[in-house]
């Protein structure tokens, strides 16, 4: 009983060290191939999940969101901040950490940071979009943003959908030197763009991944050719779009979860009747996603916690038999479970 | 640059072995009674806190919840589960952990177990509640339903309202075995009770906290005798209730959270505009509590947000320069942080 008791206490951690290692254990491009394979997989068993709108805490500087999910045996939700003034302060501007349960008992079984998680598991869900609904053959992409998540991103799309050349273009030419930086020596062809035009000359995929809390225009409609994916992902909140409406009015959109999206996403700009598609549908084959060669498809990403919930179990089923994590004392686990204060007493 | 940065990744945890050693640092009266205090710190400036109703995700078998909430400094959610049929796996009914953060970084400060420190702060509502509404020189509790909640409470009400007699029972004679077992020596005249007409006489208070996941009519009306107080803290989710609704009819009703309240608590049972008072405006003296000697007064605790804001606090407050934590490498927190990407890379 005792050791039973003492094994069900505890909760295994992954820290940012030990997920770090795990990443590069696995190879970080198959990490994140894993990641849109599981995303894939959750995706086609949609209706399955119990979806619940984030329940966001509003400051004047930032959100605190926690994210909740399950499919009826698992369930996951992940605490993250988004904090655009903390990147000035030296902060991580979204950080994050998470948890998988087992629906049957109410037990965690899984503790872990996710702000690297969050990164690779966007990227993953980024490249599942894009090899849904670009032209096929698509190998230049895009990167407007060249900020925490950019690299992830190229990497995604090289990985899952044979990307082989990234155009990078940030406000800040030292972000892009940096994105370049770190891109180097990995496999792709990596172009440092001066303006947003030059970076999108010959991309088939553009990815848009910037980080100002207001209604930008990024991208506007003269620059977005026939045929051209766009992945949207950096307006994630209430008030912050990035690209001019004429393109969202122009594109396909397609959309993880459109309750969400309707008041985080591009399409906060349209009406509220503004015709997507789910993503989800088109994973299953249910509905088409490219129709034509000519169609501007456009994914208006914000992040669901459906996308947490692939990722926590991915790492979940990947610590197995690893040292990339530790267990935590968390969980008051008595021999007799009425006996919580006899528990208590006999620690003196 | 780097100190600062792994100062910022770590955050502090308290795991259960470490939560009962802080307890026992500080004693556990001593502890229950500063909970109540800074419960009744935190009920006094009700106005400024962010209310959001508790998230829950609901099977067949249990729930899953996350209770958040805010005072626009610090924010704090619990993540609870209630799952009436782990006792008879061997398993806790309600396990529980939470994490309090800084709203201005949105950075987590505390991650820290909760099973434990629940049971601490729900014995130290119902102290705080019982010391607004019992009959002045009341020193004698019944205490109904014996189970994990049961010593807390009874040493709550000794702590804190200076209860000198607890007559216990409970369907289960073990279960009141057990709780006078655990109770002996610690300074309280413990009875053990056959039948709840035996438990209740010459009591003043009355305190039920049963753990089944139904309508349940543990006291019924002709055993509540003029100018009792009770506290029913069993029924803390929609369809379980613990009292005959002619008692909820007759009692003046006080509640922490009018709208949670409604659906959880006792006054489930009542209609929707069923007149209750917040227990935070009896405390901050804006109502009266108790009106006359006769009056039975009711607190239909069903466990609020800002009782475990309380509690993170304060043992946020308390392991400062104590060994009852360890440092979590839990944020990302690269030396650029738009860099997380160089971050990993480099770690390779």
């Amino acid at each position: 009983m005792s050791l039973k008791a003492s094994h069900r206490a505890m909760v295994p951690f992954v820290s940012v060290d030990n997920m770090m290692r795990l990443v590069h254990h696995i190879g970080i491009e198959t990490f994140i191939a894993d990641l849109a394979q599981a995303i894939e997989e959750d995706f086609a068993k949609w209706e399955q999940f119990d979806k619940t709108p984030r329940v966001g805490s509003h400051s004047d500087v930032g959100v605190i969101e926690l994210m909740p999910t399950s499919d009826g045996v698992l369930y996951g939700f992940k605490y993250v901040n988004g904090h655009p003034k903390n990147m000035g302060e030296g902060l991580q501007t979204v950080t994050a950490f998470g948890v998988l349960s087992d629906v049957y008992s109410g037990y965690p079984k899984l503790f872990t940071e996710m702000t690297l998680l969050t990164a690779l598991r966007t990227a993953a869900m980024s490249a599942v979009a894009t090899k849904h609904l670009a032209a096929p053959g698509a190998h230049t992409m895009a990167m407007i943003g060249n900020g925490a998540q950019s690299e992830f991103q190229c990497l995604a799309v090289k990985a899952v959908c044979g990307v082989q050349t990234v155009r990078l273009y940030d406000i800040d030419p030292a972000a892009t030197a940096k994105c370049a930086r770190n891109l180097a020596g990995l496999g792709l062809n990596v172009v440092q763009c001066e303006t947003p035009e030059e970076a999108i000359e010959g991309a088939q995929i553009i990815t848009t991944a910037t980080a100002d809390k207001d209604m930008q225009t990024i991208l506007t409609d003269n620059m977005v050719g026939a045929g051209v994916h766009i992945n949207a992902i950096g307006g994630d909140c209430p008030g912050k779009t990035e690209l001019h409406r004429d393109i969202v009015a122009r594109a396909s959109v397609f959309v993880e979860y459109p309750p969400q999206t309707r008041i985080e996403g591009e399409i906060q700009q349209m009406d509220p009747d503004h015709p997507v598609t789910e993503l989800w549908q088109v994973i299953t084959g249910q509905t088409k996603g490219r129709k034509s060669a000519d169609e501007v498809t456009l994914f208006d990403g914000v992040g669901f916690a459906i996308e947490d919930f692939s990722a926590l179990r991915y790492v979940h089923d990947r610590i197995k038999d690893t040292p990339y994590y530790i267990d935590l004392d968390l969980i008051a686990d008595p021999d007799d479970p009425r006996d919580l204060f006899g528990m208590l007493k006999r620690a003196k």
